[in-house]
C-alpha cells in the first residue's frame, strides 16, 4: 500500500496511492491525516487496505495523482531522528573534514535529532538564505515507526516499522564544522529535509525490502545529470532495526517517529574512493562525497555545493522501471 | 491566562486554568487541544481570553484543577528545542566534563535538537532502565513560540511568543561525554523531559516577563530539601528572544515549538562556585553543578545522581506566594 498527503493545511490530507502512482482516492474518511492514521494504526490500516484494494481494481471514484500536488507524507512529524548508517559515507565525510574515525563507529550507531517542526514537499523548492553556508544535498532511505517501547529489541524494532520511503536530507556543509566544534551536535546546519510523493508500507515492498534493509538502486540526479547510482542495501553497517533499537534505548518512540538511514554510500569495487556515474562508477548520494573524492585525486574539491537554480533528484525505480516512491525533484532557490 | 492539558488521549485536552490554578473551564468547544489552538492562535486566542475572563468572574461552569491530572501542556509537540543560555551552568558542566569552555560560548549561543514526540506530565514518574546512566534533573524555563519566519530578528522572535513555562529536562549524565565524543550531539542521553502543570501567557507575566526573560525564583527541591533557589532572570546570557532567532537562522520554525533556556544557574556573590541553599546559597538546579562544586572543593563528588525514589519537586512563586506555573513533582523510578 502507497500513502501519501495532498498539500492542505498544517498536516496534509491523506490519500492512498495506485501502486503505479497514477491514481489516488481520498482517505479522509476514514482519517483526514497519515498521522492520525499512524496513530490508531491497528483499527486504521485494515481500512486503508481495503481502499488500496478497491482503488487497484477501479471499484471506487479515483484520481489522477500528481506529485507536484503532493506534500511530504507527514508534513511536520513529532520526531525525525537521522543515523549514519553507510559507515562508509561517514569515513569519506570525516577524512573530507580532516576529522578522524574512531573505530567505534562500526559497531555504535551515529545518530543525530533532526527538526521536525515543518518538512519540504517532493516539488517544493529547497529555500537557501546565503548559498556561502555551503548547501549540499543527502539521498537516504527512511522508515516511519508506530510506537516503539523503551529497551525495544531490534526485532520489536523492525515490527514497529509502517511505512518506508526516501528523503532528501538538506545540509549546510560549511556551517557543519563550526557546530559540531560547539559539541552539541547539528542545528542550523540542518535546515528542512524534502520527503518523496509517497511512502510503502514493507510488505507492498516484497523482497526489496529484508533483513531491515531496502534493497534498491538509489538514483540521484544532479541537474539533469547522473549522480549517484547506490543501492541502498548494500553497505548499510546498521540496518533500520537496530537504528531505531538505538533510538528507543533511554526511551520510548512515539507512533510517527522518523528515522533514517544517513546518506547511501557504496564502496567502490576496486576498494578507492568512488568513480563518478560517467566514469562507471556507482556515484555520490551527497556533494560532499565528491568533493572528497576530487581532494583525494586532485588535490582541491571541483565540484561546487548547491546554488540557486541547481537541480536535485532522487528516486528508486522497480523492475518495470516505474519509481516505487515518487520522485524527489527540488530546485534550489537562493536569497 | 493559564492554559493546560487533561490527560486524554495522545494530545490532551486543552484547558483553561484560573489564575490561583484552583479551577479549569473546559476548552473544547473552542478548540480541542494545545496543539490546536497554537496552529491557529490569531483566530483562537481571543475566544480563550474570553473563557478565561468568564473563569476567572465565576460566570461559567468551573470545574477543581488537580495537577496530577494534567499532562504536559503540549503532551507531544514538533519541535524542543533546549539551549544553555546560563553559560554559568555550562562552564562549570564542562569544567567537571574535563572539557574546556570556548571563548565564543558567550556570545554564540549553545542549542540541541530534542526529542518532542513524547513528554511526562508535571506528576509522572521519571522511568530508568539502569541507575548507572546517571539520572540528572535539569530545571529550566521554556518558552512555546507560533511560526517564527526564516531569518527573524530577535525582535520578530520574541513577539511570537505565546506562552511560558517550566520544564524538568531529565539528563543521563554518564550517557553524555560518549555522545558527545561521537560529535552527534545528545541523543540517548537526552530521555523525555517533563513540563509544568500549566503554560503562561506573557501578558499575564506583568514585569516578570522583561527583556526577554523570565524573573523570579527558580525553586528546586530534592527529596523534600531546598537545592536550588536561582534567578532564571539572572546571568541569562541569552535571552530567549536571541535563542529562538539563533533556531530560526537556516529555517523557519513551526507553531508549538519549545524552546529551552538550559539549565538555570546563577553565579556566586563572592564570584566562588555556588553554595548549596542550607549553606546561604542559591543551590543548584541540576545534580552535576553540585558534583562539580563538591569535586572542586572536596576532590571528590558526593551527591549521587538520581536513584530509584528519588523526589524532584521544581516550581516557581508569585508574589502571593502561589504558583505561577504549578509545580512539577515527579518521583524516580528505576528498572
Amino acid at each position: 500500500m502507497k500513502l501519501g498527503s495532498l498539500k492542505n493545511g498544517r498536516d496534509g490530507r491523506l490519500i492512498v496511492v495506485s501502486d503505479d502512482l497514477a491514481w489516488f482516492a481520498d482517505a479522509g474518511h476514514i482519517v483526514p491525516t497519515l498521522q492520525g492514521a499512524l496513530d490508531e494504526w491497528e483499527r486504521v490500516e485494515p481500512l486503508l487496505k481495503n481502499l488500496h484494494t478497491d482503488l487497484e481494481h477501479g471499484a471506487i471514484p479515483r484520481m489522477r495523482f500528481h506529485e507536484r500536488d503532493a506534500a511530504a507524507p507527514l508534513p511536520r512529524a513529532y520526531q525525525w531522528a537521522d543515523g549514519s548508517a553507510y559507515v562508509n559515507h561517514v569515513a569519506l565525510v570525516r577524512q573530507a573534514r580532516g576529522a578522524e574515525l574512531p573505530e567505534s563507529f562500526w559497531h555504535d550507531p551515529l545518530m543525530y535529532q533532526g527538526g521536525s517542526d515543518g518538512f519540504l514537499g517532493p516539488r517544493d523548492p529547497i529555500p537557501l538564505r546565503d548559498e556561502a553556508w555551503g548547501c549540499d544535498l543527502e539521498a537516504e532511505v527512511v522508515v516511519v515507526t508506530g510506537d516503539v517501547p523503551l529497551g525495544a529489541t531490534r526485532e520489536q524494532a523492525l515490527d514497529a516499522v509502517r511505512l518506508v520511503g526516501l528523503t532528501n536530507d538538506v545540509s549546510l556543509r560549511n556551517l557543519i564544522p563550526g557546530e559540531l566544534a560547539k559539541g552539541f551536535g547539528f542545528f542550523q546546519s540542518k535546515p528542512a529535509s524534502a520527503f518523496s510523493p509517497v511512502f510503502v508500507t514493507p510488505d507492498a515492498l516484497g523482497e526489496r525490502w529484508q533483513d531491515g534493509k531496502l534493497h534498491g538502486c538509489l538514483e540521484v540526479e544532479l541537474n539533469g545529470q547522473p549522480f549517484g547510482r547506490a543501492d541502498a542495501g548494500e553497505d548499510m553497517t546498521f540496518d533500520f532495526g537496530t537504528l531505531i533499537a538505538h533510538a528507543a534505548k533511554t526511551r520510548a518512540l512515539g507512533a510517527g517517529t522518523i528515522i533514517g538511514s544517513g546518506t547511501v554510500s557504496n564502496r567502490d569495487t576496486d576498494g578507492g574512493p568512488g568513480k563518478p556515474v560517467a566514469d562507471g562508477g556507482l556515484g555520490y548520494s551527497c556533494i560532499a562525497e565528491v568533493r572528497m573524492v576530487e581532494t583525494i585525486q586532485g588535490g582541491t574539491a571541483v565540484t561546487p555545493f548547491l546554488r540557486g537554480g541547481d537541480r536535485v533528484a532522487i528516486t528508486m525505480h522497480d523492475e518495470r522501471h516505474h519509481p516505487i516512491f515518487g520522485t524527489i525533484e527540488q530546485e534550489v532557490v537562493a536569497g
